[in-house]
């Protein structure tokens, strides 16, 4: 197994290298003149204080679950002995911890090359497209490799320590278990910093846009309104460091749901079957370093998502190659009764995973797209009115669910099958085939996450430009990225929904194997959950509830700071009435401080819903009840998140097709509805659409933590 | 057993004599001034014009359907033997038929009772609030008879004719599955008078709305707006005819599923328990007529929510009553290993399911009435415009899911385990138990139906009233009696919900019965549905998936069919300018027309969904898969129905608040902002919610039908 720790640390230590380089080039570009430089420093400084006193938050609530783990896990397993507890204990404590403080650090990395490659890449506009493209990816991509190589890190050397090396099987079998704290951890920050970044960036952002555009009437990231510095702000927070802790743990939580099941298959891979999701993940990484540097405008006129596509194509394409060498060399092998595992079949479940893949980001496409039917209708109907606006982009919104949904369901079916039959129809078989599918799918990962970061880093970037009065053809180029970045937004949130719900099956059936280990049934039984027992019912209704009530705290707490920034724009437009004119400067701090105080308060009581929830209905109706809670609400959650993610895309977009000179255009009655369209749509897509993606990975990690405490 | 049959069809010849004797009442009443009769001809022209084109189209559906249920139960029991094939698919034909029929009819009587009482209401307000009061909820309480005797006598005769009498165990045991034809035929039908009349309603509201009081700035049932009669007729075919059928097929699916829980349980009760669910739902229509005398109002400055509120109690009383001793009548005697029922237990799940059914309203109440937070807030929220109005108010009708969900889930778990427990644990007896809460919580419903079409009755008497130009005392009057009206509405819609989750769990075991039948298994074993097979979880996922497709068409369908109208409305105002200073009159009838032919396209596409989805499911991915189908969509039904109906009350009393001189009062922008929010909330609340209700119960008879088909 020596050279499969070989390439992953190989992997590291080259991406490492990779992302010191990447970061060079970025710091050693020009920041641009001094009122950039100002503006800049404004955003940099309230992004840093947000982050600060959001983790001093965090950090609380963190160490209080640390002590509940202690001594929930230790005396959980007392029956294994007093010494087994406290090992799987203190083990469960370290993972959680280190999973906790790299999420943390993933958001924060997110946000710091952020605030520091905004001000470049506007200063880099004045070069052209090309340069402007450049620097911003390639923050981007420091931010994707960073997260992505940290996470692959992290678990690999917990997996070493914690027995992954040992030459006793037994102590090899039991690590990844151990490190199920890790996934849990970095759930648990990425729920907060997305939460609290999600309700920051969009109570800034609604709140700038009511008192700015609709009531003052003046342009978005007009240097006039008190809220603009906010609204810059909260692209960092939310868009930034919440996506950077929410990716970290996706991979996190996935990759060792995957290990858990190569436990169950080792009497056919050995060793090979757990470390099979870590060297695919390597492998995807050094894929995705390709696509990076591919990047490039040769012609300014062209659209940069051509070559962000390009990027993404061939990085796809290098995955599909190293998938296929990595699953005949490690997953071959014979089976117990004697016949030979079908390695090409493994590989088509990679393949389903990457065409998954690949189609999450079309239909997401389709549905969020101007050039579309959906959005189109949505401006049409904007005409007669902010209400048909909105009746529209509902109904779109949970239309869209229903193509993903049929997607996800024959990967899955066609990934089990497929597993199933090349492995001879043995127990756990067929999930396997759906952890590989998932591997294969999150295997570009680290180039989807620099599409993502990319994103806010234009939009920054353009309200810089917008704000110190750049000269047109400056703003054009960073409004040409803009609207790019709007579409990599959307794209990866699709990617990241996509994923998660690939990945419930493979989280679902690691429950399930620690189940069984607990009750003492061997790994390869079968332990039905059978939602014909009432308390298996049961569950399944409170956790589809709690996905509707968690959505609404989160949207309602977006909602509730918005009018706090709302009421200080208000009274800063009353009391210094020279703001409107040019003859007196807003005061924008008090703007960030007040969203920085909301957004945090307003974070906590949804975050410990979705703690206490799962863990309650565990110990309340058992274990089988808590994996029906588990299955179904993850169901509601990927589609309610669909809804929300989609719908919010989709206003987003109308209000834009019909700015661009659409249906009367800007300032017509048509462009107001579908401006109530975009404000209603914002909370949906950037606070409770992706903060669901989390909730989803955190119930999982829950339940297999708190397990043993379940009657 | 004889004398049991005579209890129902004493109770159905009693209730029959009532309804005749309110009927005469009625149409005792004058009709008021020639200006009244007018306009309530022109509502009953154009609702009776709407249901005979809508059961025009329903009936090319339900023959198309009808041939597929000979050709598919003819073909899928041939395992059985040809002849005992052809008598399920003839029996199963013929119990479709009338099950259809009587559901059309239900509709039919909903919709010319309140055709006709609305004149009568009008013209009684003159003599005051008493008066008015007992005509319109006379009115709704011969819907309310009519709807549940039809139900009630269906049932039974069905189940005596199919063999419910005879001398042969074999021959009763069979029966009740022979009947459930007749609620798929009742559900079938329900589906599109919901969906069609809901759609109707909603376009000619919002249409009504949106051009008449945002655009022309003219009041509600002004009668300008050339769309105002067709919203007023809309009251009738949404509200009444849709609810009639709705309701009829609630009571219908969940007595038969009551009925064959009873076989399972034929070893202790025989044919008793079989009997009992049709005994409960006789004496609680006996308990209904005494509460719907009782209703009136003394003192004239009353609020008649209070008589209202009076009646359903005490008719709860007496079902509590009548309960203890149907249940000890009933379901007492000795359980096969000799010791005896705990009947005072079973009788505590009936109280749980009373108890419910109260909790449902209650909850209701306090999402949607103006008195509390919920609509407060969002009516505060108006105060910075639409966006936010419909951000608190999405994220309120979220939350308003959760505590009705941990109602049904107390409800669920009690009589499960109570029945579980005085049935001394055999098989089947936990799921009598919840059985025994359904027809506790469903005693009230002939009450509770009357409630809910006493709405529209009045809301049309305050139209016609308002049109006719009646001095303002009258006015005074409907008014009182229309908002009383809405609340009801709201109420029995959370009732709906509440009873169709409470059913789900006794349909899936029905359909758990039929599918061991099938394959052989006997009654009184398990037969588990496990999330964890991949099949069962992709049928879930779609289960989910299909609730919102189907709201998101429902909901669109409004707005499409809202555009013609307001295209329509905008022509007549622009070709004749004399409409607006009273010279011209508006052509009622070519909205009227409009608006019915956009409506009857629309819902085809969402019925035939519903329709087949879970038979393709059932035949692609199997019998057990199908049973994950149904449970999982019903959960996910039913909290988006809660979501949809509450969410929709909510915005609606937000605009009334606002209306009483709260936040600025009416013509305020606060104002101005909730109407916005009550638009959106229209479709939700009146075409997509209701519409889930008859969805949920569809899927449970439709797969109940097939299921022979199903691999």
């Amino acid at each position: 197994m020596g050279i499969y720790y070989g390439i992953i640390y190989g992997v590291i230590i080259v991406s490492l290298a990779i992302i010191y380089y990447l970061f060079k080039y970025i710091f050693s570009q020009e920041k641009g003149s001094k009122e950039m430089q100002e503006i800049s420093e404004a955003i940099r400084e309230g992004a840093m204080a947000f982050v600060k006193r959001q983790y001093k938050t965090i950090g609380i609530i963190a160490v209080i679950v640390l002590v509940i783990i202690l001594l929930a896990v230790y005396f959980g397993n007392q029956s294994k002995g007093a010494d087994e507890a406290f090992k799987i204990a203190w083990h469960t404590a370290i993972a959680f911890v280190t999973g906790a403080f790299c999420s943390a650090l993933s958001g924060y990395i997110g946000m710091y090359m952020t605030v520091n490659t905004n001000i470049r890449t506007a200063n880099g506009a004045k070069s052209g497209l090309n340069k402007a493209l450049q620097i911003s990816f390639r923050g981007g991509a420091v931010t994707g490799l960073a997260v992505t190589v940290l996470s692959l890190l992290g678990v690999t050397t917990l997996f070493l320590v914690f027995g992954g090396s040992s030459s006793d099987d037994t102590l090899i079998k039991e690590a990844p278990s151990l490190i199920v704290g890790f996934g849990f951890g970095a759930s648990l920050v990425a729920l907060f910093a997305q939460l609290g970044g999600g309700i920051y960036t969009k109570a800034a952002d609604v709140g700038a846009d009511l008192v700015g555009k609709v009531e003052a009437g003046i342009p978005e990231d007009d240097p006039r309104n008190p809220a603009v510095i906010a609204d810059l702000v909260g692209d960092n927070v939310g868009d930034c460091a919440g996506r950077g802790a929410d990716l970290f743990e996706s991979t996190a939580a996935e990759n060792i749901g995957a290990m858990i099941l190569g436990v169950a298959l080792f009497p056919v891979f050995g060793v090979k079957g757990i470390l099979f999701p870590l060297v695919a993940r390597a492998l995807g990484i050094i894929a995705s370093i390709v696509g990076i540097f591919l990047v490039q405008v040769k012609d300014e006129s062209k659209d940069p998502m051509k070559a962000l596509n390009k990027g993404y194509l061939i990085t796809t394409g290098i995955v599909l190659v190293f998938m296929f060498f990595t699953v005949k060399n490690m997953l071959s092998g014979n089976l117990p009764n004697g016949t030979e595992v079908n390695y090409m079949m493994l590989y088509g479940c990679a393949v389903a995973g990457i065409v998954l893949g690949f189609g999450f980001v079309w239909l997401t496409n389709y549905y969020t797209s101007v050039e579309c039917r959906p959005v189109k209708e949505i401006a049409k109907s904007s005409e007669t009115g902010p209400g048909t606006n909105i009746i529209t982009g509902v109904s779109m919104g949970m239309e869209s669910t229903a193509l993903p949904v049929l997607f996800i369901s024959l990967a899955i079916f066609i990934s089990y099958k497929l597993g199933d039959s090349a492995l001879g129809g043995i127990a756990n078989g067929g999930l396997y085939g759906t952890a590989i599918a998932t591997m294969g799918m999150l295997s570009t990962c680290a180039f989807i996450l620099a599409m993502d970061t990319f994103g806010p880093i234009t939009d920054n970037a353009g309200g810089i430009v917008e704000m110190s009065g750049a000269p047109e053809e400056v703003r054009n180029v960073t409004d040409r990225l803009d609207a790019c970045g709007n579409t990599t937004k959307a794209l990866t949130k699709g990617y990241a929904v996509g994923s998660a719900a690939l990945a419930t099956f493979l989280l679902f059936s690691a429950y399930l194997d620690e189940v069984k280990k607990i009750i003492g049934k061997p790994l390869d039984s079968w332990f039905s959950v059978d939602i014909g027992k009432p308390e298996v019912f049961i569950a399944g209704f409170i956790g589809v509830m709690l996905v509707f009530l968690f959505s609404s705290t989160a949207i309602r707490a977006v909602g509730r700071a918005a009018q706090y920034v709302i009421m200080e724009v208000r009274r800063q437009f009353k009391e210094k009435p020279g703001i409107m004119d040019g003859t007196e400067k807003p005061d924008y701090a008090s703007c960030v401080d007040i969203v920085t105080k909301g957004a945090l308060k307003e974070m906590v009581l949804p975050g410990i819903l979705v703690i206490v929830t799962p863990v309650l209905v565990g110990i309340l109706l058992g274990k089988e009840a808590a994996a029906g809670f588990l299955m179904i609400s993850t169901i509601a959650g990927v589609i309610l998140a669909l809804f929300l993610n989609n719908a919010g895309g989709a206003w987003d977009n109308a209000k834009k097709f019909i700015e661009l000179g659409n249906h009367g255009g800007k300032k017509s009655e048509a462009h107001k509805a579908a401006v109530v369209g975009d404000t209603v749509g914002d909370p949906f897509k950037d606070t409770a659409g992706p903060s669901l993606h989390v909730l989803i990975k955190l119930i999982s990690t829950i339940t297999l933590v708190f397990v043993s405490l379940f009657s």
